[in-house]
């Protein structure tokens, strides 16, 4: 552990506990780094992360003093919500930072379950690629990235009926690289872009980091975004851009119907917006029927279609990709001032496993053991929580999403589990509206072991006590 | 090579040609599309990578036409200079692409020879890595990054006399993701930032995509930045940040003295400006004493010390790093919405080859290589080129720069070896304010064989044609 996690625990322990009372001044930089040993910086660091995670704020020259405690958000519930600056970071990078201790039962990860990846075959392909390493490498993975992998790529997209020439397809840093770099490509800081409520919190990040502001839309747990909302942010906002997730919507867990993915796509067509389509989880789907994209209905080249092998393969290469329609080339210089490329050998070892292993057969496997885990899980919970909190277990992806009654903040169930080794993803990671304050998504990709059951009776319990509080 | 390339090409030799001329209007895109067989993104494409090499313009409902020929632009010779809107990328993505070709003859290239690579080494520990991943590695890869490689970064900088602690480290995909999280941390749009003129042009496209104005300061080809010039930029500025690389600058090759970085970082103190400190060359000193660093001087904790393995190492990892002092926390959040982390099997390649090979030795025998390579090269170039080119080699690094006679416009130079598939750097590439058309930066990394010494003959031919002209 990193010495100035050990100064954070004890601050956090100690404000806790009551030693330190909200308004209290913390000892300064020099006196603290005295008294522990730590140096100045070590002692900075700690100080800066409790700032981060709202424990503690700072003020020029007055030093640090506990933070007022947590305050409970107004709710408010609307259609269309403009939002002047998006400001969820400090906040995600808390959540997420948690998720790395090891002891912890992480219900709030982002990714299927690690034991579901292909690890074997994949470190094979990897040892593989690093074998047959082309001198050439360092020249080749320009963008827009390996020309193999662009091919198998859109080859794939063929077989789901999207026709897509490699040409189109810029391969990046994770698919969170690429809808940034989209979202850089069609817009100018200040535009208006629409996002979903709930939203992928990455969504809601980019936006702070691009300076754009957020028009988040009303968005149904099951059907998806509501057109007439939508067509009435196209109408009253100057938007530029729209990001959706049109299959297992991240957090809801939605599919849009093919009928509803049309109607999206000739709105904003109308008013001439760009979509960025986020599709990390399209391989994900129940059953035998593969699900469609929105970009199949695209006629102006205006679709940026997102995606990557995280969600499907494994997690932690950070290798995604655009299929960028008629802003290839301004994706492309895009990332040449950002990141400059992607990781030649990782993109190799990737060829090297789609072309040499049996992929379909993984994902087979994949889509089969994910859905018996999400039901099991949602059973299980089923059991545990009263009728009065919602189960929301949708086809395809793995994600649960719990509505608890209105007047439940989520982030005092998020604290309690924090303090009992449980990570969920509390509803205000997804929404800048407050709109979802209620609401818990939960990872069902994990093999509900003894330990897993009793953390879910943990939470349940807790959400239990909260109601009844 | 991309169906698009063969029209592209097709097209640049029909005007250069004199089939179309300058104004004349092309076939639409859909003619074209008819006329060729080939799609119509694939026919935008072209049309659009032509644009943007400036062979041809579009204009809306006009359609493409021939573009009017390279005309020179003035050259004003000014020591401190501001730019509000910095538009280099479209002139460096032709270039990168150039480079691209397989029969070229890369003196453009920015990297060591790839045969420099201890690519052997490196391939094995790649395989190494793969077969040992652990199952945690998608959790352990946030920001900051593999702890074990943090650590065995911060040891270097130990033995270098520069104290660091891993935590301060954070890795992200190449130096330049590092450069550009250090930039965005310590500025908003529209703030003026310090760089030296001429700069590496990733500097200049760093804050073109961050909408930062950059102020150019005179830098001396052997003592670097100006102090007398940079002091009036921060005098006469509300600068927030400057872009330095004190050791083996690129492109003119100088390592500022001792003396000197200090002086730099006193100043910039002073006037409490954030250093963004570039020093991705300063593993390829000459001879046994290692370079200093600015960072060293450094009493504020705002300086950003950025650096990769892709110049000492293997190009095409996409693993560097930044010793971030008191913005760790803000370049991790930054990172998380950008590309949220670094691959984790590369990272942890680095490691195994780290730890397991003789790093050390590889480094002395590359900069015992680059040494003699780049001299050979100097020497051969003095042999062919008139006295009236100086041809600068300084102690380091690999870059060759050449000062041509000042009337003379290298991007003419560059056209020409381009055609004869001979890539050279031209100084348009490295300065908004054109005070360096005349000069070309040469990659001396390379083993002068018989191809490479046509080439410089070629080049020498030309140099001299247009000085005749």
């Amino acid at each position: 552990m990193a010495k100035y996690q050990n100064l954070v625990d004890q601050l956090k322990r100690q404000i806790q506990s009551g030693i330190w009372n909200p308004g209290d001044k913390l000892p300064s930089l020099r006196k603290q780094s005295e008294h522990s040993g730590m140096s100045l910086m070590t002692v900075l660091h700690a100080y800066q992360l409790l700032e981060s995670q709202g424990w503690i704020t700072s003020q020029a020259r007055s030093g640090y003093k506990v933070a007022p405690r947590f305050k409970k958000q107004q709710q408010v519930q609307v259609a269309v919500s403009r939002t002047e600056n998006v400001d969820v970071n400090e906040f995600i990078f808390e959540i997420l930072q948690a998720g790395k201790n090891p002891l912890m039962v992480n219900f709030g990860f982002a990714y299927p379950s690690p034991d579901l990846y292909p690890r074997y075959h994949i470190n094979r392909a990897l040892a593989a690629a690093a074998r047959n390493m082309p001198i050439s490498s360092a020249f080749n993975n320009l963008p827009p990235g390996n020309e193999q992998l662009r091919s198998i790529i859109a080859k794939r997209y063929t077989t789901r009926g999207i026709e897509i020439s490699p040409d189109e397809i810029v391969i990046t840093a994770g698919a969170l690289e690429a809808l940034n770099l989209s979202l850089q490509a069609c817009t100018k800081p200040g535009d208006c872009v629409v996002v979903e409520s709930p939203t992928f919190y990455g969504a809601l990040q980019s936006l702070q980091r691009l300076g754009l502001k957020a028009l988040s839309v009303r968005t149904d747990p099951t059907t998806g975004i509501d057109i007439d909302s939508l067509e009435r942010a196209l109408q009253t906002h100057d938007v530029k851009a729209c990001w959706l997730m049109s299959n297992h919507q991240n957090p809801l867990g939605f599919t849009l119907s093919d009928e509803k993915k049309k109607q999206i796509v000739e709105l904003l067509q109308r008013y001439n917006v760009a979509l960025i389509e986020d599709d990390v989880y399209s391989e994900l789907y129940e059953g035998n029927e593969p699900v469609s994209s929105m970009k199949m209905y695209d006629q102006s080249g205006n679709i940026m279609l997102c995606s990557s092998f995280s969600k499907s393969l494994v997690a932690g290469l950070r290798i995604g990709w655009v299929v960028a329609g008629k802003r290839s080339f301004d994706i492309q210089k895009l990332q040449l001032m950002s990141t400059l490329a992607t990781s030649a050998p990782i993109q190799m070892a990737l060829v090297h496993y789609l072309t040499s292993r049996n992929y379909e057969s993984h994902l087979k496997q994949l889509r089969k053991k994910l859905h018996e885990r999400k039901s099991k899980m949602a059973d299980f919970l089923s059991t545990l929580l009263p009728k009065s909190v919602t189960v929301l277990n949708q086809k395809g992806g793995y994600f649960l999403w719990l509505e608890l009654p209105k007047n439940i903040d989520a982030m005092l169930i998020y604290q309690d589990m924090l303090k009992a080794n449980v990570s969920i993803a509390p509803g205000k990671m997804f929404d800048v509206t407050e709109q979802y304050n209620h609401c818990i998504r939960l990872n069902a990709s994990f093999e509900l072991d003894q330990q897993r059951a009793e953390a879910l009776t943990t939470l349940s319990n807790s959400i239990i006590h909260h109601m009844n509080d």
